[in-house]
């Protein structure tokens, strides 16, 4: 049986782009114990991956170049050689960019379609809203009758940090980038107000009306401009949540902004960083509340779902272009 | 009974000058019940009183122009209205700068000249030792065998954190301006190395050489340039405590500087302000255990003293030129 494989063909300086991805084909190895012969279902794309993509160091060790491309992936099992799973179980983990594949099953979770739709544990029950929920929650401390700043706000982990700033009973302000994206953080996301950034003149100005009682919690995925306009809003004793910078992402140089370090000074602020990983020990608890949540219907989520296999390079260099709406994943 | 007073004349932008104090003489009021009368022994100068002088907000309310400047003071009681204290005693306080003054008792507290030299209640056993001890251990969360970098190493305030860095177990790399205050460092206060800013050409990789394993703690007392540097060596769940930025205290557009949320993202990595106001309950506690090294000779402090009422604004001045070796106090 032959695969077609999407293989990182060389390291993007600045804007990834298509040529930076190269389609192969080959054959699909012998199944062994302890292994699983996987049907791709769905792909999740994700800002983080062009990290992967540069050699620089960082969190996660990058991508080879002519290796395949990884990342969270629904698979339905095919042929099973691991006695805890049977054909037709689908199952999540990190995966290669192939049609179909074989997989040590060590590693790998079981999904149930009955329980939610299967691309939702790409999303708000996968990585998505653990980083939400563990980011907000473990770093962000958020106190009831606080104000929280998302920015982001539309994208697949703000969207689900201001719905759960609600539910904590926080006042929930959200910056995204189209008219269209603000009204929907404020009808579909219950947040209490939205600034469009690109159609905003003054955001320090924008942010201090929209949040009267200053700010308490920013969950930053932005960094930035953005992230600048609400430094000059943070109240004393804030927490900033750096969970993502895809504003710098495709920067080739270091980016230059005012220097935090007076902000935090004055303020006795907190700026953290993380990424899931460092929570280990609190997913199971983080995916117990959240698929509680979305069965109180107090949580929704947003997918922008692109089809086809052939696609999925275009739906990543798309998120940088912010045109999708929450979580990105490709069906096949 | 006269007395000089040194007010803020005006605002200064940027750097200020000795034209931005002025001396007048009034006359010393009469003493009410609960008050004291002192005289000034020492008067404290510290870079934070740069932040008072302008009416930006801040952590602090700011001096007002034409009003008396206030300090950490210690003063001899020379007639007391309040029970709690003699004429004789000693007392350490926020009082302003005047050679004699009315001040309520309520506020000072008590100091002993046998425990410690008077001056030491400004330093080691004050302010300055307070803000080494609560920000290394209460932010800084210095595990043994880590590493501590401490910029502005020479300071009253990092000298301190460094040799409290070794009594913790942690190998401890100060940066500093000239290569005697680097020699200081090693051979009076114990850091394993120094780094003298003003001479090294590469300070990204001078502070890699100097921290074979990376940096977990940074005591940032500057800001700018060095910070950035240190920034680049940073480890996996590392921890900034953003002390002060004395580097940008006199700027008069905000400083520029490398954005630090994508390192903070990568590394997991915390910042945090602080004023040692935030840890008002842990100071009782702080100064037992800062005593307790005093006593045991595991801390040893340097003092730079100037003398006369009339130098207390150039000895201010003098901070930010870094002429002050350890804690600066004026003695009258």
């Amino acid at each position: 049986m032959k695969t077609r494989t999407i293989n990182l063909k060389n390291r993007p300086t600045g804007k990834p782009g298509l040529e930076d991805f190269d389609f192969t084909s080959s054959e699909v190895p012998e199944l062994k114990e302890g292994e699983l012969l996987l049907k791709t279902e769905y792909v999740s794309v994700d800002p983080y991956l062009r990290g992967r993509m540069s050699d620089a160091p960082s969190y996660i060790e990058p991508f080879e170049v002519g290796k395949p491309i990884v990342s969270g992936m629904i698979a339905e099992v095919i042929e099973s050689k691991d006695p805890a799973f049977s054909k037709g179980d689908h199952v999540s983990g990190m995966l290669e960019w192939k049609e179909t594949q074989v997989a040590k099953a060590n590693g790998l979770m079981k999904v149930d379609p009955d329980k939610a739709p299967l691309s939702a544990y790409l999303g708000i029950l996968g990585m998505t809203g653990l980083t939400a929920y563990l980011g907000l929650t473990e770093i962000g401390k958020p106190k009831e009758g606080e104000t929280l700043v998302v920015s982001g706000a539309a994208g697949a982990v703000g969207s689900v940090v201001g719905q759960i700033g609600k539910i904590l009973g926080l006042r929930v302000v959200g910056i995204a980038g189209t008219d269209e994206k603000v009204e929907m953080l404020k009808s579909e996301f219950g947040f209490d107000a939205g600034i469009n950034y690109n159609t905003t003149q003054n955001m320090t100005q924008a942010i201090a009306n929209a949040c009267p009682d200053g700010v308490d919690v920013y969950f930053d995925n932005v960094g930035g401009e953005i992230s600048e306009a609400v430094l000059f809003n943070i109240n004393k004793f804030s927490r900033t949540v750096n969970c993502g910078a895809i504003s710098v992402y495709n920067n080739t140089e270091l980016p230059k902004s005012i220097s935090v370090q007076p902000f935090l000074v004055k303020k006795s602020s907190l700026m953290q960083g993380f990424v899931i990983f460092d929570f280990v020990e609190k997913h199971p608890a983080g995916v117990k509340q959240l698929t509680q949540w979305l069965n109180e219907d107090k949580l929704t989520y947003t997918e922008t779902i692109r089809e086809g296999f052939d696609n999925i390079p275009q739906a990543f260099l798309d998120l940088f272009e912010g045109k999708n709406k929450g979580k990105m994943v490709v069906k096949l």
